[in-house]
């Protein structure tokens, strides 16, 4: 329990309203409980704050007048990170040094302040800068550098000459540095293709639980600075991941693509293989992409379109059953259209009708067409 | 070999038939040899039974008259699992007790009847309640909670705090409570967000092979009750899934998602962020969701619609090349309607036709475009 | 540094050109330096191997004439790996026998030449042909058999009973013989269905890292020869994949499938359950397939279509939008025709209007119908 002026001490805010009340917690706008505090980051949840059972709210300067108690701070979600903590603070576990219950080989060199916990596994050769953080059960093959401060989460494997950068987040289950899927079939048998190549990982990326980074053929898979990866994606050997990329999760990248910097793709997208994807490119979720792609376009759907025609195509494929209808009915329109017309023209001119008539045309109703 | 009559008395039945024939072993309906019992489960397989191999048949009462000879029970799938242990038992390993190869904290703790396989590592202050099953290389880190008889297959990963409930299976090499997939971008690099929240897992849920469910921001991620999820499955930071759901394999589901009881997904549906799906609703596999789904629908496709539409819209679609070549002749039809239109109307009226005519239309043919 | 003769030796090939050149090193035509030598193994790479700033090239035979300095051989691949594996040989770990910090159980049958690395657990009454390599942390349950010279990657995961043929790779993370997805829902509640049947792997398939192989329900999941399976591809229970399929990445098949043999599937391909996929038929990335695929057919899309069909529907879905503006267009011409001709027949006929008006036809409209 903390009273807002408490609050306001421990993020540095200025409070507008109560600041006596009296918090028991902190949570997002949508499941805050009345005697809890919450936060809102951008003017345009103002109705949803105001709809909200929360007691006090964390605001920036910027956020309209509010009925709610307010604290109003420079960093919103620094200061509701301290909150969090401090309402629920994180177990902590006493991990340091060397596990005696990993296996080290002594050919391997571990920088200062290393981490390495039980059941990992570190191969010959391998080289650890200072401070990185090994997770139980991790397997570093022989011949794998890893940068300073970059930490391997539990269970990811690299192979054998994986290179990863300075703080870099390996999530569990990642695995880096895996064979390509490159093969040449000879008389009915698919045989795996050369795997010279590395993985390697620059600075400061992070790769999410599960994905798979595979080495390439000849050369190295790489993985541009700074380039974030989620969970379960897939990137396959020869690619070259440029700078600062966003890269959701399910993503299939083929073999030898490349892309430039701040490219961003939505989950689930698929990239055939050979393709190249211009910076700060954004590929809508779901999209599946065959072709090169051009610098700053945003691109969605499969096989991917700029957003404005397909979300145009789109519009049109969502009433298209109508339109069916439609169709069939212009057809039948056309049809009886032809049909009278050339009844007319088989009817007399105006020369020959100065003449007595001797037929009459047959009613139109006669004259259609089902 | 058991005789008909043996697997009558193993599995409770009463035999239709020749109680006196030798059965070899039991396999489904297409797989089924000429010495061996099969089952169906349902009148609507009567062909494929006929079709089939089998020398026998499990069958419940409902079923029709077949030709083969039938043991009739109450349960078919209980009766041939029953047979299908005894032909092919499966083996036993003899795990019980904590491993004395396991690394188990001194601040666990570690429920009666547990079992702890080797190279699993229960870190600080983790709680297992009575008979869990912990498999072999399983890491918990510190702080996770795990309920009675819940069973945590090999080399599955829960991160810090992690809760999972009673009577849980949750697959080999599963991910729960990795970073949720969210970053600030300030200056050209990515920040990530606060990862506050944990992964938890209500009872009887199952969470397949190789999936990933990741902690939330500030509050937890939340899997309801009696919810079965398949291998290969994201589900991201935040997302609060009812209870009973079906997950599929393959499906990813973005942030901060909230489903209902009852909700089923077919493979590889991608699911944005923010989205709600109501109670029992279904989605189609491949769907791709970007919007609300109301309770009890059927959305398929991507972008997902009700089913009657897009599969309405798919039939179009289906022919639309066809119908590409009817639009242009639909066009030219129309475009030569208007063309003999208005030279009917440079034609002398009738009021004028009472006059001599001084020049006639050209012929029809001439007039086509085509 | 070699030079040109020194690689030609090396390789067993000719030179063209100069052979006191020095080279620094071995890339793909996209990546060589200027004082590297790279490959091109096809007669259409001609212009891109002219535009690369290598400094020579390793070609086969049939190449046509070039600018560079060439090393004809016989096998392309074979004698660029060569060369590559010169430049950068890969590290050499030193893992031969059982290692002491393996699990390995007693009544486990262990073939001569077998490599088990640390923290393996190797279970009850698995029989380990001769030659066969387990990774670090890999698990295998009781009663698994693995064939000679296969390969367990670090981390796999085998579930009790599975069976592996000979020359196998089985990648990291790959968990093969979880439970399949199969309930059946009673009173609200979801019941996991029989999950005694196994998985079958046979000889010289491949299996990528973090994919997932479910058990059969009665019968077992079977991998044919020869198959490749590539990363986190998901098969579920029952299904029967033919020998020498090539199964790209984040393929996910449904129950009960089978495909016949050479069958090949792009990246992210859904297949519903109970499908069968015709020899040596081709489904295109991303497609989704819910009937069964002829042999020898090529499928794509979702729902997938024949190839031609589907391109055809996918141009004109292209621009359909444009098409939209047409049929808006086109219906109001037929509006303005009817209309005009509606006028036409109001107006006096030839006939008619030659004699005095007794009747007016009824008007269009009314004749109409909707």
């Amino acid at each position: 329990m903390l009273t807002i002026k408490e609050i306001a001490e421990l993020v540095s805010g200025e409070v507008i309203g109560d600041e006596n009340l009296t918090i028991s917690g902190a949570a997002p706008i949508r499941d805050a409980g009345p005697t809890e505090i919450t936060l809102a980051d951008d003017p345009r949840y103002a109705s949803k704050l105001a709809a909200s059972a929360a007691l006090a709210v964390i605001l920036p300067a910027e956020f309209p007048a509010c009925d709610k108690t307010c604290v109003v701070v420079a960093d919103v979600h620094a200061a509701f990170a301290r909150l969090v903590q401090h309402f629920c603070p994180p177990t902590r576990g006493a991990v340091r040094g060397i596990s005696p219950l990993a296996s080290v080989s002594l050919s391997a060199r571990i920088g200062p302040d290393c981490i390495i916990e039980p059941y990992a596994v570190i191969g010959d050769h391998v080289e650890l800068a200072a401070g990185v953080h090994v997770g139980a059960g991790v397997v570093i093959e022989p011949g794998c550098r890893i940068g300073s401060r970059t930490r391997l989460f539990p269970r990811c494997v690299l192979y054998r000459d994986t290179v990863v950068g300075a703080d870099c987040r390996i999530h569990a289950g990642a695995v880096l540095g895996a064979d390509g899927f490159g093969y040449v079939t000879r008389q009915g048998q698919h045989h795996l293709s050369a795997q010279l190549g590395r993985v390697v990982i620059e600075d400061s990326v992070e790769v999410g639980a599960n994905s798979t980074i595979d080495r390439g053929t000849y050369n190295d898979t790489v993985i541009g600075m700074g380039t974030k990866i989620d969970n379960l994606v897939m990137i396959a050997h020869n690619c070259r991941l440029g700078k600062h990329n966003l890269i959701c999760s399910q993503v299939g990248i083929a073999g030898s693509c490349r892309t430039g910097d701040y490219v961003v793709m939505g989950g689930q997208v698929g990239i055939g293989d050979h393709v190249d994807i211009g910076d700060q490119a954004t590929l809508g979720a779901q999209s599946g992409v065959m072709n090169n792609i051009p610098a700053k376009s945003v691109y969605l759907g499969s096989p991917a379109l700029p957003i404005k025609d397909q979300m145009r195509n789109w519009a049109v494929v969502g009433k298209i059953a109508e339109w069916y209808h439609k169709w069939k009915d212009m057809l039948r329109r056309i049809e009886r259209l032809e049909q009278v017309l050339q009844e007319e023209q088989t009817r007399p001119t105006a020369a020959q009708a100065a003449a007595p008539a001797t037929t009459q045309p047959a009613p139109m109703s006669d004259r259609r067409v089902a």
